[in-house]
């Protein structure tokens, strides 16, 4: 069961110029919502990171040549199948999903983008889906951000949605978005499918580096298993219709509200991800300061975080941190001197000076160890740089879905 | 239950020059063999790996400072206690230990190094050692390999220990060794501990680079968990009491036999960790050829093997090949062509050209996953280097083990 809050926001505001429709298109299961076209209006930028995976999917291939040609104006996303290691005949299916939506909207195919979650290996049922593209348009609408988020979902236990509302110099600003995933869950675009929308005018150059930003404070700070997916993609959109005027560089005034706000979006869809990890029991944020650099400190939190002895120890609620000062030393950090790194569960002092800290005792850390949001926080005491990540334990559950996936 | 044969040798031929002593000293439990004294010659020269865990145990760094001043006599190993996250009062306790032992036996304390296996963070109960080194100095024997290897076990279900004879140019050479380790096994000295004896009489400095050379190929490439331990050694003695003739350089007449006799030890020592993997229920190994350099075959192969949901995928003998391409795909490798990747699961073809091959059937991929041991043959098409890592797959087990270690 997901771990602690995932209820959806108590408001999700609509993003004008978006819409969206869901239908259960049959991909591969009957009766089950697998099929999610979202619309973009014509004056909105929009930026998309996709998966480093050189296994990339046949969708992501297609993704990327559309977007590089011009402005998105449709998303398509089906479930059940990720089109991945389905070679040229897959690519053409992706193509053929795009070209029956843009003949049937009547846009130019380019400005249609393919994204496909499900299993791997096993070539997309695109007669289905293209037979499900009149009722998912028939669908539209703009307060389907929910049924949309439950329409992505594949092993996810919960639909992932979040929401903000800001006002600016009396501009009202919305961001909203939704992600899915819960397995397959690793750095370099960790989710496999996100997408976040806010009706600001931000110009397409700063779009994509703010999306570039606000993904390595979330999305690229998650691990469930280490695993990274042939599909991910996470987009970003600016509608444009909150204010005719344009956000084209970080200084502006409004800049900053606005980039927090999307933070926020983008954090809590992030760390959705990992309290509705596959089998996850325990929701693990790793905090590392006091590095030389970020990158140092992001080694070490994902050295802890992937490591399947800590993950089990969290499992058995065991203040096993020997574990985690293994995980520490392997992240291949130059010099490390043992003896200034202190650990702490939550707010307890568990090791300093490389060994048990004097005030520790066995009980405290098995109090912090039952609870099911626990911070790991390392402090390296070799510089200013910090760096954190997500996770959750690793349980029999974990294996029991992944052993029965695809039967 | 550990996979396959993890039979002990017909014949454990000792090393003339090596003298094992065991005995019950109730470092951690009662009546459990967990004191092993290994008696080196004077004659002997001796080789050493240790963890690149930068927060290694104690014994590793007291160990590293003997073996530094000149030849060991004496090896010392406990287990029940790593000794590691123990900080100044570990280190004290480690040299109390070869203190202890060396006054006994009457050589230089810094002949004697000190190995420690078992839970990390409590400080040696160095007390019990020191009040069991009687026995144990008592029990030398050069026959007691099998015992000894008993003796170094933890979560390990088996001993471990392989033997090999060969006669070269008249000459009776002999290699036995013995390893432990079960979890927390990845590159970088995989095995927890691991010690092989010959007779031959080889040159110190040709004896370091053999062994470098042999672990390359044998415990630097297994993987149960992907965790580094803290206290990962590997010791190499050749005792010279087979044949006065230095073996000093690779071109000696009988080095390649010797060398060949040697791997095989080391790649069954090895091999047998991974086999008795804590859940192991498979045992895979992972070749990787058609790479342009060996590093990039063993990242893929490493990759593979590492891959939670490679690994829960073969426990449940599902041939989900999807899962082995994603992994391939994030490696890492530089402009990777999927349209020339091949993969084979024994000897069947299961996919070419990034997509299953035209040959591949589901009743031919299940065939093969019900095996208890598998091959992953993944050709890249890019070059002439090969390389194998051997794992196994993740059970339930694996998390109860683990879940349950310090309970």
């Amino acid at each position: 069961m997901p771990v602690g809050n995932c209820d959806t926001p108590q408001h999700i505001y609509p993003i004008n110029g978006i819409e969206i429709g869901v239908t259960a298109a049959g991909i591969r299961y009957k009766n089950r919502n697998d099929l999610v076209v979202i619309k973009i209006t014509e004056s909105a930028n929009t930026a998309i990171i996709t998966t480093k995976n050189g296994f990339c999917a046949a969708p992501v291939l297609v993704l990327r040549n559309h977007f590089a040609a011009q402005q998105p104006k449709y998303l398509v996303t089906n479930t059940g199948n990720a089109n991945a290691g389905t070679g040229e005949e897959g690519y053409k299916r992706a193509l053929a999903s795009c070209k029956a939506l843009a003949e049937k909207v009547n846009v130019d195919i380019s400005s249609v983008l393919p994204f496909s979650t499900g299993v791997i290996g096993e070539q997309l049922n695109d007669n289905a889906l293209i037979n499900g593209l009149d009722d998912a348009l028939a669908d539209l609408d703009a307060n389907n951000w929910l049924k949309g988020a439950d329409g992505i979902r594949t092993t996810d236990v919960v639909p992932k949605v979040a929401s903000e509302k800001i006002s600016v110099d009396g501009v009202d600003y919305h961001v909203t978005g939704m992600s899915k995933g819960s397995g397959m869950i690793r750095p370099n675009m960790a989710t496999m499918l996100g997408y976040v929308a806010t009706d600001a005018n931000i110009s397409k150059d700063l779009l994509q580096t703010m999306l570039v930003e606000l993904s390595n404070k979330s999305f690229n700070r998650i691990s469930v298993d280490g695993d990274m997916s042939t599909n991910d993609c996470c987009t970003l959109i600016a509608t444009g219709n909150a204010s005719k005027e344009v956000i084209d560089h970080a200084k502006h005034p409004h800049y900053q509200a606005l980039f927090d706000a999307m933070q926020k979006v983008f954090i809590r869809l992030a760390t959705l991800i990992v309290r509705d990890g596959e089998g996850a029991s325990k929701f693990i944020t790793v905090n590392v300061t006091g590095g030389q650099t970020t990158k140092e400190c992001c080694d070490v939190a994902y050295a802890v975080a992937h490591s399947p002895l800590v993950k089990t120890a969290f499992f058995a609620s065991d203040p096993n941190w020997g574990r985690i000062l293994a995980a520490v030393g392997y992240a291949g950090l130059a010099e490390l001197d043992t003896t200034k790194i202190k650990v702490c569960l939550d707010d307890v002092l568990i090791c300093e000076r490389g060994m048990p800290a004097d005030s520790y005792n066995e009980e405290a850390g098995q109090m912090v160890m039952s609870r099911p949001e626990i911070s790991i926080n390392i402090e390296l005491g070799r510089g200013d740089a910090s760096d954190t990540v997500y996770t959750c334990d690793l349980s029999y559950d974990y294996v029991k879905i992944n052993a029965d996936y695809r039967s």
